[in-house]
This record gives C-alpha cells, structure tokens and sequence, in this order.
C-alpha cells in the first residue's frame, strides 16, 4: 500500500489578481516540497480568485486565466518542482460560444481544477454540480462538466472534484466509487457560515464513504466583499475517521502522510468508460515509488472554535480583506459610546491595527455625558486614532434654513454625521465603516443616507444579542491574556439609546432585543410566515408588531438603489461585477 | 375549420398583490367575454406579479397564490364566464420540499400556468425553459416542468407555454408540433430592452413554422421594481405571418378571430405520450361550437414606436410603476438647470403629473445665473412645484468647522443637497428622484452619497448622448402637438457642468460624450476587452484613458454597500426580495 504525502495549502487569494495570485501558489508549492509533500492542493480558482461574478462573460479575462495556468506551470517547473503534481482551480471555456437560447449566448465557461506537473498542464477537471443558490450563481457562469478525471499519482488514482460536487449526492463521488479510485481531492472555496462546520465535517465523512476511497479537503481563507472563507481543510479516511484538520481563518500548510490503495495495472491507461452519466478520464503522472523521506508527516486535529471565537475571527478577516485587497490606507468610524460602534472599533483594531483605525466622536446637544466618555474610553484602551466632531453648529444652520420637525429633525442629524465621515474619507483617504447590527437593519432603526453612510459594516449580518455577546467574549478574552479588554463595560452593560431626542431609548420604539431577535431570525433568516412564527411559540401581537416593523423598514429601503434598466447592463441588480481593482483592461 | 375569438390581456399587475391582481383578471375578463372571447390570455404570474424573487421561498407566499387562484376560479364562474377558459400564470410548488442538495434544500416551487373554467382549475402548465441570466434568476426559484399541457378549447388543441418556452430551441414547441396542436398560448413577463422587440418578432414566427402551429403571445405591461414590461402581444398564423399586434406601454385587449384545424377525433383524450423528453397531457375542455358571434374581430396590427419615443415611454413606464405600486404621494429632485435634471423632471411630470412633481433649485456660489433661469424656466413649462433652497450657509458652516480642500468641498455641496432632498422627503413624503445618467456612472463622475442620495433614478441605464437624443424627441413630439415643449432649449444645447468649482466644465475631466459613449457601451454593455475595443476602431490611448475611468469609479463604489456575511440572509446581494408592499403576513 503506498503512502503519499498530501500538502493541503489553505491560502488567501484576492480576485482578479493572476500575477499575485500565481505568486502565492508558487511559493506555497515551494513549502510544500520543502515538507516533502508528493501531491500537492490548491483551493478552488486560486487562480482568478473566487468568486469572479460577471467577470466570467469578458473574454479577455477567461484567456487570461489560461495564459496565466500554463505560464504557472511553466515557472513552477523553472522553480525547480516539475516533478510535484500540483492542483489548482483555474477559470477556462472550451471552444467557441455556444448559443444555449434566442435571449442570450451561452458562454462555455468552466470553473476548472488543473493537475501541473513536468511544465505543463497534465490534466483538468471541470465542475459538475453548480451550486445556484444563497451567495451562489453558477448556473449563470458555468457549464456542469460530465467527466470524472482521475490522475495516477505515486501509483494511487485520485480523482479530482470541486466544493459542491461533495454538497450533492450522485455525480463525481459516485462515479470515484466505480472507477476505484484512492483518493478524491476536492477543491473549495466554500463561505463561512455560522456553524457550518458543524455540517461540512459529517458531510465529507459521509461522501468518504460512498466513495469507498479517502479525501482531501481543502479549502480558501480569506475575505472577499461580503463573503469570509475560513479554511478548516481536512483529510478524511475512506471510512469516514477524521485524520487531519487545519485550522480556521488562517493561512496553513496542512501536510499528511497517507497510506492509499494501490491502483490496479490496467497496462495504459483507460479513459472512455461511462459510469452514472459522466465519463471517466484517466492520465498518468506517476507510478509507485518511494515512501515520503523522513519522519512521518501527521497534520493534527484543531478543533473549531467556539461560537463567539469564530464569529468574531470571521469578522475581523472580512474587514481586513476588504481593506488590503481594496487597497484603502485605514478606516474611520463614528464612535457613539454605544455598544454596536465599539464593538466595529474592536473589530478594526484587530483586523487593521491601531493606528489605520480613525474613531471620530460626532456629540449633538443630546448626546449624552457618558456617551462621550464611553468613546473616549474606548479610544484610550483600543489606541486607535481619536477624534471629536461636534455636529451642532451645522445642524443648527440647517434648521435655520429649513422647517424641520420630528424625524425629519432626529434623521438630519445622522445625515450630517455621514457628511462629516465622508468629508474625512475624500480629504485623508479612510474607508468609511458602518456600525448598524442586522436587528436595526431589519427593522428600519436606522437613517437612510445618515448610519448607512459608509463602504463596509463587518456587523451587518450579526444580531444585537450576538453583538453583546461577542463583546463580552472579546473582553473575556482580553482578561484571559492580561490584556485590557477594549470594549468599556459600560458600553456592554447601558440601555441603548440612538440620542437624537432628548431622553430617547432603543426601547421607546422596540421590543426588548431579546425577545425581538428570536422573531426575526425565524422570519428572516428561517423564511418563516406568521403561522410558522406562532407554531414555534412566540406570542401574535408581538409577531404582528415585529413584521409591521420589518415591513415598514422594507418600505424605507425603496428610498434607495432602484432606477429604469432598458438593457441587461445598467448599474443595478444585474451588474454582478466582483469588488476587484485588482483586474486592468488598460495599461 | 373551427374559429376562435381569442382575448389577450396586456394588463399591468403588481407583485404581490394578490387580491388586486385577481380584480384585474375579473375586470379584463369582463371585458374579453363583451366582446364574444372564446379563449382568454393573461400575463406569465399575473396573479403574483412578476418577479416575486425570494418570496418563493416563502411557504405562506406559496400557499396564498394557490388558494387565490382556486378562489379566482370560482370567482369567475359567480360572474358569469364559468364556461370562457381563462389562462393565468400564478406560482405553484407540487409536494413537498424535495432535498436537492446538502447545502441547500430544493423547495420544488413551480412558475405556473393554468385554465380556469367551470369554476374549477381545469388544467395547469409548469414553465420547461427557466432562464437563469441578466435579469432573470429562475434556476434559483423554480423547478422545470416536465409535460406539456394541451387542453381541447371549441375543437382545437391548444398548448401552453410560458415566456422562455419561447426563446429557447426545443422543448415545449417541438413537442408541440409532435402533439399536433392547432394553437400555442404563450404566456410572458418578459422585461422591456431596448431594440428587443426588432429580436421577439421572427423568433414568434420562426418558432410558428417550427411548431406548425398559431402562437397566441401576451405579455404584461408596466414598471416593477427596476424592470419594465412593453406588452407588444401579438397573433401569429402557423406559416409566420404576423396577424395582430397590440401597442407598446399601455393596458390593452387584443381580440382576434383566428381560424384553426380541428383536432383529430383521438376519443377520450390520450394522456402520458413521450415526446422528446416531455410527456403530454391532455384535458378536454370544449368542443366544437358556434363560430363567434356578430362581426369578425381584427386585433389590427400596430407597429413599435421609434427608438426614442420607445425608450420615453418605458422610463416613463418604470417610473410611474415604482412610485404608485409603492404608494409614494409624489417625487422631488434637484433641478439644476442642465439637461440630466431636465429630462427627469420631464419624465416625472408625463408619469405623474406636474402636481405630484417637487423641484428644488440649489445653488451655490458656483452656480450660474443661466443654470437657475433654466431651472425656473423648466419649472414654468411643466408646471411642477418649484422651490429654491440655497446651499452656502450650510457649505460654509461646514467648511468653518472641518479643514477641507479640493475634491472634499466638491463633494460636499453635493452632500449638503442630498441632505436638504432627504429631509423634504423626511417632512412631506416625497420619494427622492435621482439624476445621473448612465455615461456619468460609469465613469464615477457623480459624488457619492450626494448627487447618488434618492429612491430612483429612471436615467440611470440611458447613456449621455441619448439623453441628448431623448430631449430633442421629447421637444419636437411636444411642438408636433401645438404643445409647449418642457425643456429649456438652453439646457440641451449648453456644454454639460457640474459646477462644484469656478467655471468647471465636464469636458475638463471628460473626453467629449460622443466620444466617450461608443467606448463605455462597448466595455460595459457589450463586455469587450481592451483588444476588442481596439479592433472596433477606438483609439488605443483613449480607451486606456475611459477605462481607467471605468475602474477608479468601480474602485469609488466600494465606499458603498458591503459589509461581512455570517449567514444566507444578510441583507446584501443574495437577500433578493422583490420592492413591494402589497404582500403583507400581519394582520
């Protein structure tokens, strides 16, 4: 039975970036042959980034991809590890356009894993099953490739197949199982989501053992506009046993030694056969030779972290990704003294460091006496760069001009508030960040063109409860490792309060937030109607009250974004270009 | 060879709406069967409104648009027109929620058609084709059908299809010529696009002759959300000549006598037969009967408008649509004498009337004398509400308080309108019109959270040069009628300014639109390269200089929008809920 030795590379690519990300395989393919690793694996489309949206329709983009995947191969041969087969995901198209209907061309790309090896591209692979819901749209981009290709690699088959061909049952892992291969290598770059390692590590145990062969898990890390990749690449026996798992949310090396089934001589090899509606194609690289040098090669277990933990490492990676691969020298942030603005402030401090972090305190003459001090505070334990901005004077000039009065009075208050922070960006370059939790976005307690000013908000997706208890956690946290926790106690422990009336309370307006959340996250994220939320227990006056709330906030949402499309390409819905600038047409 | 009085009924439905939208297929009905209709037609989803989005994924949504189907049914039948086959597309979902992927549950939902008579639901057709590119998202909501429908209405065999069945080869219209049927109903929500119609027509005839059979086509008509919807439906014989045509962009009944073959005597109707894929069931609804009654019914044939009359009317369309279905009073907008605000204003007053349309001049220091006499002389040709609100008091506390120069103070005069249009919104209801054409948001030249601060913008997909184009028809269609024309002659023909600092002009960062627009319309609407530009004849150091353009404006838009996703549901791009407030799960 030969072993091989497996390095999994876990790495952070950035969309649009060939050069860099060519760069980032290369020397990571170098780690690995220092490890002594004789197959190596590289997330899906490395290459270009993922995911690559509308990018996909420019032709000068797939060709770029192609030239970019044999040019690789060529330098990793010059680097010295021709012998090394490498897998690494890549976009390409085969042939011309085909034309799939009357209303649009199809376009014949492919999300693609390519084998390197001897300077050239020995084989590749095409994904199978598209994923086409949630954050996914691979229907829109690719076409399902309908065969399995299986390398011979130190003597063991592997087959190769890409992140949702483990999601679905059938295709790929079952046509592995009746071509016999060893080993399957699955290529992913599969978003973190809330607990989803609580599915995915079952899930690949499971498919392991479909295929009657073990598998190579790996996976990207990384944020990418609104998504986070976490990693947590594992190799997983043919009868599901975990062997080796990596880490979450950080760049890693996972290298194991596998003992693997030796492939049956078949003399060349076969390619051709059908099995489950797909072919099987079959390639060569390298028959059974020494076991790996030296002391065996055990990648370890590393458990997930625990819920909070995770949540918070995945904020901070998804802000810092779309700081450094956007480019931006630092962020600003209105500091309140409340709890959802320090928490932001925590986040970027982690993410970016003190001193790329500007908290500007923004007082009215109905802020409060502690809200200043609690930013004052924050700033003084955190060490990011303070500032203070009263807004007074011109919100006076407004009311002066106009006739203003109730909401309208409350909202110009946060619109100057966005003014003063974008007045910041445009004349010293900071990303602007929000600070509005998925409870205030859900239920409209919050100002369109006021809070809403800014380029990206790391909580938009975290509910208030899961706010305080992650700032609890961080100061725990800090506790247990003799640091100053950065987020004041009274931030944590103060009623919240918007302050932009005399004496105003989040609580004037809504529920209690532990009572609300639990209706919102049925309805929102559970999909749950009316009937569904009574089933599960909540009390209907309160239901009717929250989706009244959330309705309203629908409504106010109208007041941004829409305009007349009169072709497939206006600047709305369907413009679905990635957040690159890391991919020039021009010179 | 039996004749049928068809009735196709372009009518204008609005997501969500179910109770509205059934009144609408009663009242059209009502109207059909006046006129001796033997076969009613209405839009694809025309009882939910189209597109319903993510509220598919709602089980109540689901359940409300199958019981009002049934209950419209019977509906009809109290009115009288129990024995007239009526066809509506509604949403539908067989069985419960099937498991088609680890990841995600598959939810089996349907995008439906249905026969109506006797008071009972007589026949359904699940849509075969589902497009899934531009606008159109359908492999994400809907489940394929696998059966064409055939119902036997007055001795002639007639099949439904819905929208795409149409567009793409194969499928429903091959099996259709195999089933032998006299006539196919072909139902859409198909969006408006400039040009489209010069595409639809011989596509209706093509898949005539390839079908052998009549197609009847109705599509709806109206603005929802970002997409508007053109009607244009229309009778085609089985050898591809056009027999009626209605309008474009109005509520419209088509009648149309058409002779068709009889159905062969098959006994009782045979059911299950394959055909290239598909099976075909078959439902007897009617025999042979009377011809129709009293003088034969010509629907007329009308022709498209031209290009910019057709385009006039769809912003006019679209923006009516979005403002009445979401129950807004009335607009507002910054007018700031140039064309863009112009043309928008125009547009907002043929939609809604001068009455429901608020215009605000804003000057500055920078603003010229002739900028404000052409913002009051539009106001004085359309009547609208005119107000003036000068920004430098609230520029000039701004600029006291902070240290900003350059591009900052631009910008910020940009942002104190956008502040003074939110809160006349705030205070009197309006919704926000927005004004920047598509050449400028491509190129970036426009100020973030300024001029970009508005609920809609019905210019936001017109490229410069066509706004040109689209005041000079407006004009000359106004004079044509002894009408005065609305915009300012002054306002089309002087040069284009911003007039954020002394004497700008857009020329002095801009090349000339005539010259830009060609550039941007390939690179963004036709995805070219920079090769592909080149071949098309630009010149080579102007294209590096547009595009350059393109990805600093990319690169300023990401001082918007994102933030970090945990879960499926941030409210981000994969929240895909339609913009309405019909649909409501409160009491």
């Amino acid at each position: 039975m030969p072993t091989l030795r497996l390095a999994l590379a876990q790495v952070n690519p950035t969309v649009g970036d060939l050069v860099g990300n060519a760069e980032l395989v290369r020397a990571w393919t170098r780690r690995a042959a220092d490890a002594g690793a004789q197959l190596v694996a590289f997330p899906e489309m490395v290459l270009t980034g993922y995911p690559v949206e509308d990018l996909v329709f420019r032709r000068s983009f797939v060709a770029a991809s192609r030239d970019a995947l044999h040019r690789l191969a060529a330098e990793l041969a010059a680097d010295g590890f021709g012998d090394l087969p490498v897998v690494v995901g890549y976009l390409d198209a085969d042939g011309p356009p085909q034309v799939s209907s009357d209303a649009e061309p199809g376009r014949g790309a492919r999300n693609a894993a390519a084998v390197l090896h001897g300077g050239t591209v020995a084989a590749t692979y095409f994904k199978h099953h598209l994923p086409n819901y949630g954050v996914f749209d691979e229907d829109r981009y690719f076409v399902p490739g309908d065969t399995l290709t299986v390398v011979r690699v130190g003597g063991v088959d592997v087959a190769l197949t890409i992140c949702e061909d483990l999601w679905q049952a059938g295709g790929p892992f079952a046509v592995a199982r009746q071509a016999g291969v060893g080993l399957v290598v699955n290529i992913n770059g599969s978003p973190y989501e809330l607990n989803k390692d609580d599915i995915r590590r079952p899930l690949v145990s499971r498919r392991a053992v479909e295929a009657g062969a073990a598998i190579a898990y790996v996976n990207m890390i990384g944020g990418q506009d609104e998504l986070v990749f976490e990693g947590d690449s594992m190799v997983v026996a043919a009868d599901g046993t975990l062997l080796a798992r990596g880490p979450q949310f950080v760049e890693h090396l996972l290298v194991h030694d596998l003992d693997l089934p030796a492939a049956p001589d078949r003399g060349a090899p076969a390619s051709g056969e059908l099995a489950d509606g797909m072919r099987v194609s079959r390639t060569r690289i390298s028959d059974a030779g020494a076991a790996p040098a030296g002391p065996p090669a055990l990648g370890g277990i590393i458990e997930p972290a625990a819920d909070e933990a995770e949540v918070w490492q995945a904020l901070v990676l998804g802000l810092r990704g779309y700081v450094d691969k956007n480019r931006f020298p630092s962020v600003v942030l209105g500091l309140s003294g409340g709890i959802d603005s320090a928490v932001v402030a925590a986040l970027a401090v982690d993410a970016l460091g003190p001193q790329r972090v500007v908290g500007v305190s923004l007082p009215s003459q109905h802020s409060s006496e502690h809200s200043r001090e609690d930013a004052a505070e924050l700033a003084k334990r955190t060490g990011l760069d303070y500032r203070v901005e009263p807004i007074q004077p011109m919100v006076d000039t407004f009311l002066a001009n106009m006739s203003l009065s109730g909401v309208s009075v409350e909202n110009l208050q946060a619109r100057v508030r966005g003014v003063i922070l974008m007045a910041l960006s445009n004349q010293e370059g900071h990303l602007v960040l929000t600070t509005g939790n998925k409870s205030e976005l859900a239920v409209g307690y919050s100002t369109l063109y006021g809070d809403s000013v800014g380029g990206y908000n790391p909580v938009k997706d975290v509910w208030k409860t899961l706010i305080w208890r992650l700032a609890k956690w961080r100061n725990a946290d800090a506790a247990s490792r003799d640091e100053t926790p950065p987020i004041p106690e009274n931030s944590i422990g103060k009623p919240p309060s918007a302050e932009l009336s005399p004496g105003q309370l989040d609580s004037d307006t809504l529920p209690d937030y532990a009572v609300l959340d639990p209706i919102l996250i049925g309805y929102v994220d559970g999909d749950l109607g009316r009937d569904g939320l009574v089933e599960a227990g909540h009390d209907p006056a309160l239901i009717d009250r929250v989706l009244r709330l959330v309705d309203t906030a629908e409504y106010k949402r109208r007041q941004s974004a829409p305009g007349t499309k009169i072709s497939m390409k206006a600047f709305g819905r369907d413009r679905r270009l990635p957040i690159t600038n890391r991919w020039r047409e021009h010179g």
